[in-house]
């Protein structure tokens, strides 16, 4: 027997929307569900009789708004963009003041910050909330992100614990095994308030950057031991399998061991070895890299990543290329030195992915600065554990981090993380040299090292690119031996400029 | 005795706009010159009573409109963005349609878009102008980067060939030697209709991003000969000197050779050794990374050229982690391999050079399509040749590839080019090989050498990040045995899912 009202509304019935629909009435939340082709709203609902909290379908915006309990909370599903804005209007002509709507799509943080404003001054509330895990995150527990009016954000909290993907109180991983209708009980929801207006959003690109880095990460180390070793697919399975129960413990690693196992289903030969090497891309990525130029953030191997992406969509230039192009020829390593050199591309992983999201967080603590948000990046790290597609215990570590210093300047410059890089660089150095004189591509691990190395860096060459700046274009330059803010100009003498014959 | 309309005029004396002014003047054209504070207008005009053409000063824009011949021709040259609005209104209130207003400016290239076509509406002629080559390019020849109508860039075309810089017809080098009120004669003037539009500002900007790159990788080959060898400033000087007589003759290499043997004007130590090593940065080379990623063209070299600057800005952070974060104890190399050292940068940098400019000019292209432009690579290559920051000998290459093939897709499939990396391809991995092993931050170095073996791989590890993506996302992926475009999708089982316990 339904109840007269529902306790939240969700618009928007793609696969996500669906999921994440079936995930609240699975905790007892009956919900109300609307999308704009009524026949989609019926078979959902007539498919899903029996869940704890009950679907309730609505024909029309307006008989949605109705089936609401006030103040009416709904979450919007749709395309980010224009489709979400035009569904904010149909909201906002059958909402009242004080309901809550709320942005659950990959929207841009800028456009969150904008809506929120908006519908502040009609008096409604607004949350821009990062959902991150997937299709099947939406249904078994995601990783959410909650952005914007905090009160707001009170009123939804019980479900957002609820629905959540949740991790172990003691080990901090994720806890697996819900089917539909029974979800997860217990264990550490993986949501927080994230802050004002766009931050949840915001964390979420940068959640999604990460993740570029990582892929594109193993898919070096995959690169390397192909290349250099001349390992088969299931032996790099194995590999990462054994990986995968170290520090890199993580959901990424998990479903390459099970990617490099998986044989393809028409030839039977390993499935890695059929698909085109060619990787599409959200936008994400972008965004993140954008955001870091934008702001003047260091973020440099999140953006390799994005490149990568794009070098390898050009497939048949580069096949042309290719025919032309040489390189030096692969020296394979010896098998006496083979799981050595694994150990050392498993550090140079380790150390890379360190680098990525020390740029990550670097990211978010500026961007706190320029929106006036008060981040938790221990919370942060924390609610990255489950969930989400780049869930790791090594998130923990990070937790930790920011619990020892919630200051911290740099991920780099916490004990934990120093220390691993302290003992595994050399394997690291290592793994790009041999990379670099066998002529296998390895942009992000580079990126990475040159990253660690500048940063590590008193005095950069900076110096002379400022000098240069100075005498081409008088942009005038600091000293060393002066305070900071006091700028200097030599006034190029003639006898030093170019005069050159005709 | 002054004509009784003037030739063209001038809006904005700032330095550049004074400077272009004078360049105009030396040539026999009568401009008219107009600025917001009427004192800076007369003061500019009576300290130049002289000039071959004469400067008129107006001290009203109806002044400045009634004093031009007609079609009127106008040059802005104020702050990018807000201030140029403001004075195309101030001038289409006062000007009539057909004649032609031109942005000499930095202005975003999609901004000169926005304002051609709102001009166009309104009966004006409009030409966005890169003007490269700072203030001295103004004052004795630029390389000027015209884009718009053509029409009406045939009627200015008689004055931009006057005033911009002027290579030999032979060799291709920079005529120099202007003094003011004799400009140099004769020679290949650099500028050339570049196309429709924003065509001009936005190979403007890419020259821009491109002058990044070089800065940095000269930077990088700097700060190797100096923690490797242990060179001095002078001594380095010397090693510029010397290569700005080979391959890498350029204005840069030229200038770093000046710089590095300067003497500080107040400690009398190496000038270089006292300027702080933080690079400001005035937002071109991030407008060309952000094109590059909107685009999804690799220009990763570039971006980590803009990342660099950015790392380079917080020193007081880079200070405080110099004293936490380690790295390995540069092992200095033997001065018996000084010279072999010293020669592996130079093949170092010139193929990373080689890889950079590669990826601007496939930015070129790729935004030649965007923008339906017809670039000539081949004569934009040609115009950078003289009055620019990038104007180098290695220019001349860049135009005979495209006159070989004007389709080229890459420079690096250029025989020339091609077999310049093939021979010099050893030491430039010996040389990133011992930046890794040492500690030395490369970024763009490395960046161009992953880059170069990306792109001549053709297979890339994307294979295996497009798999990662259908297995979390269902974003199915490409066959190597089947035709591209037809898309596959493994419905993951469930069995290969994590089902951790908890």
């Amino acid at each position: 027997m339904p109840k007269t009202h529902s306790d939240i509304g969700l618009i928007g019935l793609a696969v996500m929307g669906q999921n994440l629909a079936l995930n609240i009435a699975d905790h007892g939340f009956q919900i109300s569900v609307y999308n704009r082709t009524v026949e989609k709203t019926d078979k959902f609902v007539a498919e899903n009789p029996n869940t704890p909290g009950g679907l309730i379908g609505s024909k029309t915006l307006e008989e949605f708004a109705q089936s609401l309990s006030k103040p009416r909370k709904a979450i919007i599903l749709v395309q980010a963009g224009k489709a979400t804005d035009a569904v904010i209007d149909g909201l906002t002509a059958v909402f009242e003041p004080g309901d809550i709507i709320i942005d659950g799509g990959n929207a841009l943080w800028t456009d969150t910050i904008r809506r929120e404003k908006a519908l502040k001054e009609k008096g409604f509330r607004f949350i821009g909330s990062g959902v991150s895990g997937g299709e099947e995150g939406a249904r078994f527990g995601p990783s959410l992100m909650p952005g914007g009016d905090k009160a707001a954000f009170k009123e939804i909290e019980p479900i957002w614990k609820a629905i959540s993907a949740k991790v172990d109180k003691k080990t901090g991983k994720p806890i697996m095994g819900a089917t539909p209708g029974k979800p997860v009980k217990g264990g550490v929801p993986c949501t927080t308030y994230i802050g004002e207006n766009g931050a949840g959003h915001y964390v979420k690109m940068v959640h999604n950057g990460i993740e570029y880095g990582d892929m594109q990460m193993i898919c070096e180390a995959y690169s390397l031991m192909q290349g250099l070793l001349g390992l088969k697919p299931a032996e790099m399975g194995d590999i990462f399998s054994t990986w995968n129960k170290g520090a890199l413990d993580s959901f990424l690693i998990e479903i390459t061991a099970d990617i490099l196992k998986q044989k393809d289903p028409i030839t039977k030969k390993p499935f890695v070895d059929i698909v085109l090497d060619t990787a599409g891309q959200k936008g994400t990525g972008k965004w993140t890299s954008v955001n870091a130029l934008d702001m003047g953030v260091p973020a440099p191997t999140v953006a390799e990543s994005v490149f990568a992406r794009c070098l390898s969509a050009i497939k048949e230039e580069r096949v042309a290329a290719s025919k032309v192009l040489k390189g030096p020829k692969i020296k394979k390593v010896s098998p006496a030195k083979k799981k050595e050199l694994i150990k050392a591309i498993h550090d140079a992983l380790y150390c890379s992915k360190i680098c990525s999201y020390a740029q990550g967080f670097q990211l978010m603590r500026t961007a706190q600065g320029e929106y006036g948000w008060k981040l938790n990046f221990g919370q942060i790290a924390q609610i990255f554990r489950g969930g989400c597609i780049i869930r790791a215990a090594f998130l923990q570590k990070i937790t930790e981090a920011y619990a020892r210093d919630p200051k911290l300047a740099n991920l780099l410059l916490d004990g934990y993380f120093n220390k691993t890089i302290q003992k595994a660089q050399t394997n690291w150095r290592k793994v790009i040299s041999l990379a670099v004189e066998n002529g296998i591509s390895i942009p992000t691990f580079s990126s990475a090292l040159s990253y660690y190395d500048g940063y590590r860096s008193a005095r950069l060459p900076a110096n002379l690119l400022q000098a240069q700046r100075d005498y081409f274009g008088a942009h005038t330059y600091e000293r060393t031996d002066k305070p900071r803010g006091k700028f200097f100009h030599i006034d190029w003498p003639e006898a030093t400029r170019p005069q050159l014959e005709a």
